[in-house]
């Protein structure tokens, strides 16, 4: 972009994106204000996202733009936190191409309609290196409320939300790792998977009343449901053959093109992982179906401080597998 | 640092600095909670730094986390607003330094204790550039009161803390710029000027009910000064006579090392500069006083709309010598 310094940048494209919420002031102020919500508790995460590292510099940039925001809606979603606002701050290589923030502004706009969240306030830089994102999002949870990950109970049963290992089988197409006999529909869902979360936003808040213990699925299963375990001093047993697959990963484990590590240590699932007792099971199956999610019951937390994955014939799948280790 | 990855980091470093506040789960959760503070409403600004651009590589990694910190805290000063905590988001190179690391954690630590806040949460990623830090701080100012830039009138009086332009000469002889013949004790205020702001947080939450607009000055007076004319739908007029600027800056004009334009169009200064009606400017000078900030009244707010720089014989500072475009 030519001559077009942070002013020109803020005010063309990321001005329109505070316009939501009059508590930016429309990024005309140094900071943002949020008002208390009565009742309620803000729930606060971040994620930072470096090209090359977090996505490839030639992703396009809208969905650059959704995936950052998308990851942090899928933290706020898993605390039971309904989104509020985000900040955003912004390392760009010069010269910029103002094509490349349009597009990355208009990614966020199609968002924060989506997803009912607006942009309050950040900064903007330039860096001699990648591109590097950072984003802070809010959210509101009743007072006393949120979801956490150590509430889990031996007996409780444990849940998936959508289904798991798509993203990591997209990363592995897009890298060129693999090249599986997929027909384009299913090669595309996967790519679309990684590229493009679908956070649980209408579910998360649901479970609130229900669920034990929650988080969403960002470094794979057996990682993210290691956190619930140790952090509720408990363990759980995973039936493999419930792990709920798509047709494409379906497909890939068939032509053994995916084996187990993809499905439940790849990450970048974005799904959530939750626990329930099991007089709450009907309820909790209820609420996916009112909000359109589906989920599936994955296997039952245990008192033995233990992870484990069984196949069908219960033995138990090795731990390297699990890219996890053990607690 | 060998073998060590991200939440071996954030366990040795950064979760001691999250034991200020228990609503930081340690760390060990994706998310913080801010609880409500009755009558007030919750001020939030936040600020990148890349390594190279922002700061020196060299420069000593409890600086660096010290300035950024202070850099938002600076922000929260300007609207009136009372610390609560803050989130980090950082990328580093690989391999990481782990004496880097500590050093950086204990700056933090050091101004938690300072400027009482705590370490909410955040997120530390791999990245094959230069270091990026991104903060977002949050503060607390009493509900509808927040300090902005749009309130001055004309007839305000301008007063500025401390001094200025130390840090925009600091940084030239960081940069070998210039060679004045200074004092030790000169230089090194410059360079301590630029290295480490000093954020007026006791001052600027007094500030509420007396001042019409306040900002804090990191772009330069002149740019900074700019912003609340724009805003408030008026110009001012400054005397340069009444700047207030340190010893080793006032000899550096004396030598002709440093002109005006290193002066109010430099940055890194961190001081306030905030509009007050006449009337109150007793009370303002004796809550300085309190505090133990030094202020200088350096101008007055006028309704023509241009911001004009005047010497002891009433001639007009150069637009070129102000750093500042016209409105």
């Amino acid at each position: 972009m030519t001559g077009a310094g942070e002013f020109d940048l803020i005010a063309r494209y990321f001005a329109p994106l505070a316009a939501r919420d009059a508590n930016s002031f429309g990024l005309t102020d140094d900071a943002a204000i949020i008002p208390p919500e009565a009742g309620h508790e803000l729930v606060v995460t971040a994620d930072m996202a470096v090209a090359g590292r977090h996505f490839f510099t030639d992703d396009p940039p809208d969905a650059i733009a959704q995936k950052l925001l998308r990851v942090n809606l899928s933290d706020l979603a898993a605390k039971g936190a309904r989104p509020h606002g985000y900040i955003l701050t912004i390392a760009l290589p010069r010269p910029v191409s103002e094509a490349w923030v349009a597009a990355f502004a208009q990614g966020l706009a199609d968002d924060q309609a989506r997803f009912d969240i607006g942009l309050l306030g950040g900064d903007t830089v330039s860096t001699d290196g990648p591109i590097c994102l950072s984003l802070t999002a809010m959210g509101w949870v009743p007072a006393g409320r949120m979801l956490r990950r150590n509430g889990a109970q031996a007996g409780d049963l444990v849940f998936v939300s959508g289904t798991l290992g798509d993203a990591a089988l997209g990363l592995k197409l897009r890298q060129g790792k693999v090249a599986p006999d997929l027909s384009e529909a299913e090669a595309g869902h996967l790519r679309a998977r990684y590229l493009l979360p679908r956070p649980r936003t209408a579910f998360g808040p649901r479970l609130i009343a229900h669920a034990t213990a929650a988080i969403d699925i960002s470094d794979g299963l057996a990682a993210d449901l290691g956190h619930i375990c140790r952090q509720s001093q408990c363990g759980a047993e995973i039936a493999l053959n419930a792990l709920p697959l798509s047709d494409a990963a379906r497909a890939m484990r068939h032509k053994a093109t995916a084996d187990w590590s993809d499905i439940i240590a790849g990450g970048d699932d974005y799904e959530l992982a939750f626990t329930v007792p099991p007089e709450a099971e009907g309820k909790v199956i209820s609420i996916a179906k009112e909000v359109g999610v589906t989920i599936s019951q994955i296997g039952i937390i245990t008192e033995v401080k233990s992870l484990r994955f069984l196949d069908g014939d219960g033995a138990e799948l090795p731990l390297s597998s699990t890219g996890f280790q053990h607690f």
